[in-house]
């Protein structure tokens, strides 16, 4: 077998005992996923998901620039080609390379995918790669590998995708109109229209003004527009905001000061800073409409895109060159706290990919503001250690209770699954410990998983 | 019963076994409490304290700010009102939200206090809300529940307060005078008089001028006011100074230049650098006075006070809004260090709210300079993770003999045995980690617990 | 005894039977030292080490920090005299302070040197002074205590020393033309000749100009002196560079503007920011000619050099008083990695004063650039915690094949043996937890093992 069914318990065996029972009261409960990246269409026309290699390794980051970092070229893994001439040899790259996966979640997701999916039961390596890829592809066009029979398998109860503000969400209203009952939610990301250094700003602008009727060259226009659109994704069962900031910069302006910025931003004159001014105010407009519509705003603030240039211009976004940078919330979120930090009523999830700021900023932020909840360890830091860390750092200031589950924020969605598991168990092992050092008694261990799988996610995204 | 008799050590029981000894062999020396925030009229008058929610939930900010963060209203927690209507309902909404507390250090004070001072044995909740409500407000009226009787009961040694320069300190003299044999030491805290930006700044230096007979409006007369004032804070058993500023930065000015920055904020028409330039000076000037008078400065830099600007304005300070903010050491005490930091007797104790510093720069400053002091976790930190984190990040480099044992800190009188209690027994399992990996040997073990829990804070703070 | 068989291992029994096993496959392995400050002539004359102050008190920042940060003289323990007057009362004052080490790497390292080298088994203390400096004195002068004695007992199979770019290297050719089978290889460190604010800078580019027959004073002339400088360091075996900045800041300018800037700093009148442009530039140069040449370069920043103004003043460098500052490396390594980041053959191991930056830059900036590796935790870092903390907080992202096993970078010879085996079995510890939890199956961890160990320094550094 590739997977223990002890792992990522602690070693210490009366922890680990508590571990598992702690687990047992919350491995079956359903997959809730607030935050992701997974697409629509799969789910509206339910078709059989593509080869291995084009299933596992060419849409996944994680995987391809842990690759490339070791000197395997974009072009052997025919990253970017629209039609793959050599899926097979792809995976055998993969598979050649796998001990580098060693001890990272990547390895934890994909042997959870190789054994209770495909059922593999001997490791991934050159020799096993054929066997891999003949078997995966073979299941991959039976029925029960079709998307929605793999949400029902999943025990998925929501599902939310992430999706442009101006994107018209056929997929999901085909769906509703299917009559399938999977719970596939939209989110609204308006980082396209609200981000003038977004390729294609104003061009978006002039399409959010077609699609809502509204004069979005004008600030007022603009923000009535946004309010449509808000109430489209509404309309569709969206709970959620989505905000890809490179910081987490808020701003208070003026009515007055905000019309003359925007129109400074929409005539494409704007300046690095006059960006930021723009974006910094329109989390604040964000939080606004948040407090009259209530959806959730989430804000993803610290990510250095594209840094590898050379590769950004040939292969374009999201190519695992994105690198964290040290974000600031203290000082960047009090102009929006001190309008709406004490709305009992909004609710603001912050992350981050700098974790000094756990304990330092954002749970004694968390908890202060009755607005504002921590989400989960994001992206590098979605991993046992980050897990752990996060609980470790947060737990004493912020509490559980503002916490919000977990988020798999993923585009791999077979690994949902797998995802859920390892947030489980480390939550578990993270309470264990707690439970076998009498800092908390066992009875509230039980709640407590049972909050942090289930109930604070439905509660904090208002599922 | 509320607490284990093992709670904080590790679960492995070799280790357990040791840090069980450890703790026996530190638990009952006596509290010597160096840095707080009780009140020394409580023992000057020895009146009794008032019911459980005046006492335990409305002066305590790590309490309302847990419950204000997941909604419940400061109003009907009745904060800042001087005549509380109704304790025993502010209680309940208190103990109906005792789970919130779950993982923080404030559970285990709190269990602590309310089993082994009111005997307690059903956790806090709603159920039991009146239980305790009753208990306590019907033994807080007993003699035994007096400040002295509590203080003698607490096996403390030695107790500091915090006090404004300009306080003439009459409750310290009051109890020097009862013949009381419990000591009460005030610690002169300067903000109010060398912080322009302190409400009352210039008012302030008015009065410590009448107080000293001296010219308070010329450099030289504030300085020599100063002298006078902490020569008066001596006279009462004083030993440390406190210095709460924004950052830890220093200056070291030509004298004719620090007098002009000194007319300058006098005059009342400084701006934030000046202002910030000024107190960099004034830790500077308050170095040079320990040398002189050999006070312990402690400095505890890095908190974004009052971030909640409408609660701010309602409730006034301290309700629970000051965030930690990124901090700088290395650069900001250079200044000073390149003054004062070869004196052999002059003793500065650094704290941080910003944890990154702690393997960064404290450690490294610690362990070279033999001016310099590690404080004890502080505030958000002074929890059983914050403890580990700060003994794991900064021992490698300073070792033990650098830092000062335990500061409760703490407003919370009823509290003090709980926190040093859970201090005792944090650096007790970290000992016994360091042992049962044969990083130290068990003899050795014996005599570190005894210096963290005795011996290095009654010679770092010269009691 | 004084060291403990199962040091440094988990207490838990099964992940240390676990550890035990790991460290066996892994203790007895050749030890190759890629980075460190021994000097050449110790193996080129091969003649007695001094006595044991001179060796082991004396030379080591690591020592004499700690114990002027308590309290103790550099005077008293005659640092920087050249004929030392009292080595048995420099050796006593240490013996008496040796409780100051506890719980810090030297301890660990100098007990093992005590033990496997000089037999001690008592522990150093005031009692056993005398007994350790005669024991220690007697040993250095018996044959098996001379340099290459040591080399061949210490089972090295390679040892690279850090040489200034102007350095001619007679040692390293002494010890060529000897015949004797040690392996000393220099480093090619030009610090002196690419950073305007070190002490000499344009008398050593003069010098360089000379050593090469090139025109160093114009900004050709001076590239082609640095690339005849490489190939002669080349020549004696050297394959790596190091530069110790103090920020990892890289330029990339345009080559008219670059010649410009070079003549500025050579005309002795840059500023701070040219300097540091300069130094940004030549990272770059540097990396240039590592494409060309093969050499690795080490890129190690962010300590702020000589923070104690007096103790420099009267003492000199390397005194104790180096101090880590906050780094980035997300922007600063930017301008070098746009123009080579994507290059396989060239290789730049990064190393790291501030801990903040593994899990945040440095393992998603390694776990993406073909050309970047993670050095080992460094310096104040190089210890049972920093270890663990470096793998908890790379690994997950940049997995273990992006590191380059262990450095000892040391000037101590006599604990290399000692800081190797505290790395061995600190990462056999942490190979041990993820296989008792289940996180890497055991046949893996054993390979890690050996690659952490072996295989990956020599490969990073083509050895």
């Amino acid at each position: 077998m590739l997977l223990n069914e002890d792992r990522l318990f602690p070693s210490e065996p009366s922890a680990r005992r508590i571990a598992r029972a702690l687990y047992e009261h919350v491995r079956n409960l359903p997959i809730v996923s607030p935050h992701g990246h997974t697409q629509a269409s799969w789910f509206a026309k339910n078709e059989p998901f593509p080869d291995p290699a084009k299933l596992l390794v060419q849409p996944d980051h994680y995987v391809f620039r842990m690759l490339y970092s070791q000197g395997v070229s974009l072009d052997d893994l025919e990253i970017g080609v629209e039609h793959v001439k050599d899926p097979r040899k792809v995976w055998r790259i993969f598979a050649s390379h796998y001990h580098l996966f060693r001890g990272t979640p990547t390895r934890l997701w994909l042997d959870f995918v190789f054994q209770e999916l495909f059922g593999m039961q001997e490791r991934l390596s050159a020799a096993t790669s054929d066997l891999y890829f003949d078997t995966i592809a073979e299941m991959l066009q039976t029925p029960e590998f079709l998307p929605r029979a793999l949400y029902e398998r999943f025990h998925i109860e929501v599902l939310a995708t992430t999706d442009a503000a101006v994107d018209l969400l056929p997929d999901h209203i085909a769906i509703q109109n299917s009559g399938w009952q999977g719970r596939i939610l939209p989110t609204f990301r308006p980082d396209a229209v609200v981000d003038p250094e977004f390729a294609g700003f104003r061009e978006n602008i002039t399409l959010l003004g077609e699609q809502t009727g509204e004069d979005a060259h004008s600030w007022q226009g603009y923000l009535a527009a946004l309010r449509k659109a808000r109430a489209r994704f509404r309309a569709l069962g969206c709970t959620a905001t989505d905000h890809g900031h490179p910081t987490a910069r808020t701003a208070n302006l003026a009515p007055g000061d905000a019309a003359k910025l925007f129109q400074q931003v929409i005539s494409g004159h704007s300046d690095a800073h006059q960006a930021e001014m723009f974006r910094a105010q329109m989390l604040t407009e964000m939080a606004r409409m948040s407090v009259e519509d209530g959806l959730v705003m989430q804000i993803h603030p610290g990510s250095a895109r594209n840094h590898n240039e050379k590769l950004f211009e040939r292969y374009g976004r999201d190519i695992g060159a994105d690198i964290p940078t040290p974000t600031n919330y203290v000082d960047a979120l009090r102009p929006l706290l001190d309008q709406f930090g004490n709305e009992r009523d909004l609710t603001i999830i912050l992350f981050t990919l700098d974790e000094t700021t756990y304990s330092r900023e954002l749970a004694p932020l968390a908890g202060h503001y009755p607005c504002l909840r921590l989400g989960p360890p994001w992206w590098f830091h979605d991993s046992p250690e980050g897990m752990m860390r996060f609980r470790e750092q947060a737990t004493e200031t912020a509490g559980f209770y503002n916490t919000v589950g977990f988020n798999d924020d993923t585009r791999a969605f077979l690994s949902i699954p797998a995802r859920h598991d390892v947030a489980r168990r480390t939550d578990c092992a993270f309470l264990a410990r707690l439970v076998s050092e009498h800092r908390i008694e066992e009875d509230e261990a039980f709640e407590v998983a049972w909050e942090l799988t289930y109930g604070l996610v439905k509660r904090a995204y208002r599922l």
